[in-house]
């Protein structure tokens, strides 16, 4: 139950391969800048929300020229989405190759309620980033794939009995950025609780149901 | 565990009150033309999916001008609207106050069953109608907020310890009509199969998750 290493195994991201990838030979100080520019948008969405998200105001907080900015990402839509892609392969190297639970090593119910509580927290930070890009087509997404053959994965590890690959998509539905937006913006629900139901959700499905009379 | 009798309560229709309550005097045979041409609307999605549903297909179905079904309509997409409406109003008449297991009278956890099955029947059938509407803003929707109370019910008759108004939005979730038509269309999945699913997944939340260590 391991996946192969980094090296063998290129990130998914939205919509095909990660830039990283399409650029095997991105010179190194290259590479740090963009990282550099991704982690400075990423704390300008956790402190303003997407609409923080800007050209002007990314360049200010990185201390760049507004044209390093577009050259590097083309229009503010690229710039979400290499952030979306960012974020995409932070999660996917931290549940499949980083530490416990999450990463291998913990027990397969145990890495399938991290696998939730860290996935809502992405959502909750970057959820505007995440609705958009499931209205384009969530399901068909690379991204989608991996997610849904790691929990697949779990779901076996743990013996559970089910038809599998639907009972991962019956859990992930409810991982749905969505879902999760509607539940916090307009139910009012702290992400916790959410968390909490899926741990509940997680436990229910790998613990065998009630024989039926 | 019951509704109040059909006449004290509406049915909720997509974006608020059906057509047949906002016009409480539709005279008999108006109302009896308009379910004639709404069933044969029904008719040509099964036959020939959404895109055979147009104006004129359904004059010409229905035996009448096609004036008639622009008078009643306005246009296709009210048309559409309509349908979604007056299944939508089968739906939930069944689940309400219909004959068991999907209605009254059943056990809980048969009758939870029985409503996703159903929806998954409807869902097959007018796929591309459920999936427009969905887009257009589903989790606030009022046929979303019956159906989740409903369901909510029948957990909590059922006994189920959850936080349950979450573990409705998680059910409701896997039968979202953008993953049932994933699904079927793009998996190839039988809608058997995906019913067998919604069944697991019933019996195992409303079974005792087993103790954490």
């Amino acid at each position: 139950m391991s996946y192969t290493t980094p090296d063998d195994s290129p990130l998914l991201g939205i919509g095909g391969p990660l830039p990283g990838g399409a650029e095997p030979v991105e010179r190194a100080d290259a590479a740090r800048n963009r990282a550099l520019l991704l982690d400075a948008a990423q704390q300008l969405v956790r402190e303003h929300g997407v609409d923080g998200l800007t050209m002007d105001a990314l360049a200010k907080r990185a201390g760049v020229g507004k044209g390093t900015v577009f050259r590097r990402f083309g229009s503010r839509t690229g710039l979400m989405l290499a952030l979306l892609d960012h974020s995409e392969q932070k999660f996917q190297a931290a549940f499949m190759f980083g530490p416990a639970p999450l990463g291998p090593g913990a027990d397969p119910v145990d890495r399938l309620i991290a696998f939730g509580r860290t996935r809502l927290l992405d959502i909750e930070v970057e959820g505007d980033l995440h609705r958009a890009a499931e209205a384009d087509g969530r399901l068909s997404s690379d991204p989608y794939a991996l997610h849904k053959s790691h929990v697949t994965l779990l779901l076996r590890a743990a013996g559970v009995d089910g038809d599998l690959g639907l009972v991962a998509d019956s859990l992930l539905a409810t991982l749905s950025a969505a879902l999760i937006i509607h539940q916090v913006e307009v139910l009012g629900y702290p992400r916790e609780r959410i968390g909490d139901n899926w741990e509940w959700l997680v436990r229910h499905v790998v613990s065998p149901a009630a024989q039926v009379e």
